[in-house]
């Protein structure tokens, strides 16, 4: 197969299944985790099992690692498998153990994943040839039951992987062949950065059921019950802010509704009845407790770039803004000042075709 | 008492609350109503049956009129107890009609209830020597039962009433003080317009439980599951943006934790305590549906004129944008256009100096 040597960083739900995936395909995989425990757990069992398909089977660990720069010391392709918010403090503490011409994959990248990660290699091993890249969604929806057990429930027939540069994609896409053929190249990295539908589905809905979060006595489904008919419309300006923010930077990207119809073959005329319509929406049930990803994540490394993008191209993004200001009020944090602004993604003093020029090179 | 003649416009909750006790002290009250079943249906009764506390009497009204002209001429303080959204239009129509020397008193006027109607006065009929008043909130908590039942659960012991110009306010309180010793002079417009509770309890609450007023298959309770932490967070923001507008015209407001304490007697050390707290609120229930006057009132007559405001004093207020944004957006309607701008006020060109010496004299 390949002689690639791979580390995979974060053993939650995505972290198990690509490195027990990898490690079933016959790739030699370390695996780190920021939990002592759950490392230790790991070591004792060395292998991880994955249900796919109601198949299980029994992989072999390479190095269960809990030291971050063991993990990534001498690795060819390293998955980051961590919350967006994560990556700028896993960047900057692998930096010094990344190899020459090593490939580090954000899965997801979220808006600016690779971008914020390139930065900051740019700024603490300037000399080293290292490929970013970002992967648009998670491949897998999967579980996992710690210590060592995933389930995989289902597996996307196609994600995009964008790099930087961007002429690496095709290369990491080969070498992952053989084991996830769903990577394919992306035309460049504002098809994934621009394409995070998390931003658009993520924060506004949370912020708009807020009270019902915190104080409803049963719980709700999350799409069903939280993105109702005004939420929805709110949801369509948001994305409207996003889709003309991308066309700005000369990219077109599917709209909510476009991508729904994309990815789950919804069809409908408004985004509260695709929604609606979705079988994979139906029994979701919204999150019990305010001090979630959904804000947490996806404001400072979805919305906070994409506003900030959009202030760059002179969009108006009123309704993007607003659900920054109000979660940062939920949850007491200045998600502007700590997500990913324009100087954390390098792009500060550049102008839109600057970001087109150099996302194309 | 007095001989005073009285008109009373709107006979909704409010407006047969006070045609009812006006005409039971004695006064002479013609009341109008736009809804001409409701008229017809008071002119055969002929008469106002209150209840106030557990007491029933039954009052003589002076005049049904179909007609608004015919309500307002001669008359010499006109009641207008009608949504604030209802103002512009009241105060276009009657103005032909309204005599040398009248009153027009707005219970209540909101933000900029005065100086919006004042401002239509002096464009249509700039000859004609008209006071007119805002009163800061409604003196009862009342209730009607169509078409000539009106029950009084509560009346404030104190509601200020602020008069353009100024110096006529005592006048009017004198002139009231034999049927409503409650009416107390405010120092000027500033301290009704920007004492404006409800511009922070309605709008924000129900744009973020949009979804739950929507789609939850149980009631609840407006301000105790409603007012969640989250949203009384955001809600102190926007009142601490409605505080910071009224000092910068020279006017110091209670903010809504003080005026709970003043109000309620509720003493608390943050907002979402204060409610919680409050007997008053405990069994209020959210409204139904989302086409409410929470929005369709509060918003342009609420929290547009504050924004205007804070705008015109250089005081950023983005979380009261932000809800007239949502609020805009989940109603279809563009707030800032149809709302209480600064020349519907009357006030566009002004300073902030400007302005205070304006309500001042």
């Amino acid at each position: 197969m390949t002689s690639a040597k791979f580390a995979v960083i974060g053993a939650g739900n995505g972290g198990l299944a690509f490195a027990g995936c990898l490690a079933l395909r016959g790739a030699f995989v370390r695996i780190h985790d920021n939990n002592p425990a759950l490392m230790a757990d790991l070591a004792a069992k060395g292998t991880i099992e994955v249900t796919d398909c109601g198949q299980s089977s029994l992989a072999s660990i390479g190095e269960v690692c809990p030291g971050l720069g063991t993990a990534v010391a001498g690795a060819d392709i390293i998955f980051v498998v961590t919350p967006a918010d994560t990556h700028r403090a896993i960047a900057t503490a692998m930096a010094p153990y990344i190899g020459q011409g090593a490939t580090v994959l954000l899965h997801p990248g979220r808006t600016g994943g690779a971008l914020e990660v390139k930065n900051i290699f740019n700024t603490l091993i300037p000399g080293r040839r290292v490929i970013v890249g970002e992967a648009q969604t998670l491949l897998f929806a999967c579980r996992r039951y710690p210590p060592n057990k995933v389930a995989i429930m289902g597996t996307k027939r196609r994600v995009a992987i964008a790099t930087l540069p961007r002429n690496a994609a095709h290369g990491v896409i080969n070498t992952l062949k053989p084991f996830f053929p769903q990577f394919a190249a992306a035309e460049n990295i504002l098809e994934t950065s621009l394409g995070n539908i998390g931003a658009i589905f993520h924060p506004a809905p949370t912020v708009l059921n807020a009270a019902r979060i915190e104080t409803s006595p049963v719980p709700f489904r999350y799409y069903i019950d939280g993105i109702s008919p005004s939420v929805a419309k709110i949801l369509e300006l948001i994305d409207a802010e996003r889709v003309l923010v991308a066309e700005k930077l000369g990219k077109r990207v599917p709209s909510a509704l476009e991508w729904l119809r994309q990815a789950y073959g919804i069809s409908a005329s408004s985004l509260h009845e695709a929604i609606q319509k979705n079988p994979a929406y139906q029994e979701l049930i919204a999150p019990k407790t305010i001090d979630v990803r959904y804000l947490d994540e996806d404001v400072p490394t979805g919305l906070v770039p994409l506003a900030a993008l959009a202030g760059l191209c002179g969009v108006p993004a009123p309704f993007m803004n607003a659900i920054i200001g109000l979660a940062g009020v939920i949850r007491g944090k200045d998600y502007r000042r700590t997500g990913r602004s324009l100087e954390r993604l390098g792009l500060a003093n550049m102008s839109a075709d600057d970001i087109q020029a150099m996302v194309n090179t």
